[in-house]
């Protein structure tokens, strides 16, 4: 609570509204000087209605205050970061909430590092480090998927997982402390390893389950990659207009500032895909013709899904070729132009191995759209997701995670192998603080705080 | 109060804060039913710290909320519109701000056309129309002019002024008819006249004083345009470089977001500056030499601001037609490279004609850069600004007064000439009526009031 006293634009510029946050023991003292109706008697959590300006203006001269704005204290620790705050909520013009950060700075403030105020939370033990994570997860979060972890980590779902794990861990230590304590009855050594072994063959299940749901994680954080390929004419434009049109929420469109951010990418169930840029295929005059072109192999290389769009039945030699160069990948083959064309299998045909996935639809009239959706989405492969559910969706958790397991499988070692208890006790030892880096409930080494925090943005 | 209620993002995506805004006669029971610790007896201007989520949400279930939010009420008439309203400050997720949006408008709410809350405000009485407009003003300044410009209006400057006029119209128009009560006393009237004929005079003279201030108005607003033209390699770049980085303010760029906007403009005592875009001018090879190309008398015709820039002494016949090409602007002639070359003047020279103004500096080392920015400043030809100067800055308002001004001149003209009272009685309050359009005091049409608040950002 010594600390210096910090402050930020938290908003983004450009809006009608602006907030400038500060934290420190020195908020309310600079705050009282430069918002003229700001007093010591003024109650925390309240709005107030302020002149902001100099210490010396003065209202009946002819220069105007910087602006009047909305100021709102909190006293320590029922705040934020766990020290007194201030919100002051400006106009939003940059001019203004640029001048007010000089003339706090002036007044003895200093401009807040990125992600600061999160951090001062985590070092006034306000939220742990897994949590303070989620927050910039959150902040960054664009469907459901996303704020759904995020928002679970926030309130402490990963924290109350390692909690269970750690008392776990703490058993499985007291009970190798006791068998230390009764070494020298060899006899009773055995009997109890078994238990030992049982505890520690759970928790390590448990954290290998962990690790693994990074992989659905990092799928939900990032998006699933799909490629739309296809001879030109096909109707690839239209398909992929068609597909994230019907992903445009009415209160962006209002908004009218996400378009481009959300260019290329669609949410089926509240997961995101991302169309990857297949530009080399969609200028080629004929793809699969052109197949083993390198940045063909390169577009179709990153994505998890394949969507194969005709106007007409492929040949033979066609479908080899395809199914050869998306080896691995979920290919879904999907004839466009339903409703000028006979459907690809309606026919009797010449193909001895069946395609791996067929869909008939219309991206001019949007017929079959919703049935390929829901075929893309099951070609995720996505686990059932109940938000009771932990998903590691940080590397840092996953290496951690990864370390723990490590740790732990040198114990079950141990255990098997008869190792000396305190050996055993020692990796016991180290997968606890294995964990414990993940919440950050060891003394966490600053270089990991700044490695956090300095991807948050300013102002949180 | 019978309004319904809307419902906007009131900050720019992507920060660490967003706000929503709320307002409207439902606001209460909305925001009761999806933040769960908001209640019937929570105080107005309090911060809430309390879950946002759908009405049916269970705190014990597996969803999370859609976000955890500190909100505060404002009852009416005690808030922005002077109707009851609310601030939701959330996380500054586009998705979380997207998806509060989704949710208010499913309980009840609508979302808010652009600058609808200060509309409210004003058919609510909380601020008049010019106030209004400063708003916007205020959210779009960039520097100190523009700032205390939009900061004075809203505060009422040119209300009050307007108040003034108004007052004593009113008390010309009682002067008038007193005289139509005493028409018959045709003795009575000249005398009257010459007190009329004064005060109209008085009230047409700070009319006149208004409307010129647009000029000022609007160099203050837009900024003053500056080329800085001359041959290739005396230095240009480096010279705009120099007076443009001179003018980085720190906080600006600790925010990192700003550079794209104030590229090319600098501030003077808080002035803009603009540098217009001479690329005809800065590619040829020759300037003067190539004096008559279209794209160059083009460049120059938008400034009122040019700064020659040269490396040697320039010949009579440059001197000449560079005068001929600036005439009717300031022309600054300035020499580079003093660390390098003789001063321009500093041998005894042929010039019959003296130049305009003649500095030198070197714009690697910023060397006279200082004297520089204040000619330029001085160029610019400002009056003396002092914050209590009504500056008009609106085109509304400038026609408004010149109708004024027109309508004041009819009046003039009828004293003058003895036309009936009840004629000039008319103009005059077809005189009030003009100014009073300018705060909307007057019954304003819907057309009016759309085209001023279809400017303003949404969530204002």
């Amino acid at each position: 609570m010594k600390e210096d006293t910090i402050c930020a634009i938290a908003t983004a510029p450009g809006g009608a509204i602006g907030i400038v946050r500060l934290s420190g023991s020195a908020v309310f003292s600079i705050v009282r000087r430069v918002c003229r109706r700001i007093t010591e008697t003024t109650p925390a959590r309240t709005a107030i209605y302020t002149p902001i300006a100099v210490p010396e203006w003065n209202p009946e001269g002819s220069v105007p205050p910087l602006d009047d704005a909305l100021v709102t204290l909190f006293r320590a620790p029922n705040s934020y970061t766990g020290e007194d705050c201030a919100e002051i909520s400006c106009h939003g013009s940059r001019y203004i909430l640029n001048k007010v950060l000089e003339l706090l700075v002036q007044q003895g403030a200093r401009l807040a590092d990125p992600g600061e105020f999160t951090q001062r939370a985590f070092l006034n033990g306000k939220l742990d480090l897994s949590q303070a994570e989620a927050v910039a997860d959150l902040i960054a979060s664009t469907n459901r998927a996303t704020h759904d972890l995020a928002m679970n980590q926030l309130r402490g779902g990963i924290s109350s997982e390692l909690n269970r794990l750690r008392e776990q861990l703490l058993r499985l230590t007291s009970l190798l402390e006791l068998e230390l304590d009764f070494s020298d009855h060899e006899e009773l050594e055995f009997a109890d390893r078994t238990e030992l072994l049982n505890l520690a063959g759970t928790i390590d299940e448990r954290v290998r389950h962990l690790a693994r749901s990074f992989e659905t994680g990092q799928a939900l954080k990032n998006g699933i990659p799909v490629a739309i390929v296809g001879k030109t004419n096909v109707g690839k434009s239209t398909l992929l207009n068609t597909l994230l049109r019907d992903d445009r929420a009415i209160v962006s469109d209002v908004h009218g500032t996400t378009r481009d951010s959300i260019e290329d990418t669609m949410d089926l169930h509240g997961i995101t895909f991302r169309f990857i840029d297949t530009a080399g295929l969609r200028e080629t005059d004929d793809v699969v013709e052109q197949i083993g072109i390198e940045r063909t192999y390169k577009s179709i290389e990153k994505v998890s899904i394949v969507i194969w769009l005709t106007d007409e039945r492929p040949t033979r030699h066609e479908i080899d070729e395809m199914q050869e160069l998306t080896r691995g990948k979920e290919l879904l083959v999907v004839q466009n132009k339903i409703d000028l064309a006979q459907p690809l299998c309606n026919s009797k045909n010449d193909l001895a191995q069946p395609l791996p996935s067929l869909l008939f639809i219309s991206a001019k009239l949007g017929r079959g759209i919703e049935e390929l959706e829901e075929a893309i989405f099951q070609a995720a492969h996505l686990p059932e997701i109940n938000s009771n559910d932990i998903i590691v969706t940080s590397a840092r958790h996953y290496e951690a995670l990864l370390r723990a397991h490590d740790s732990l499988n040198r114990v079950l070692d141990g255990l098997h192998s008869a190792l000396p208890t305190d050996l055993i006790a020692e990796d016991l030892r180290l997968t606890l603080s294995q964990l414990a880096e993940i919440t950050g409930g060891a003394i966490t080494p600053q270089e990991t705080l700044n490695n956090i925090f300095s991807h948050f943005c300013v102002g949180k």
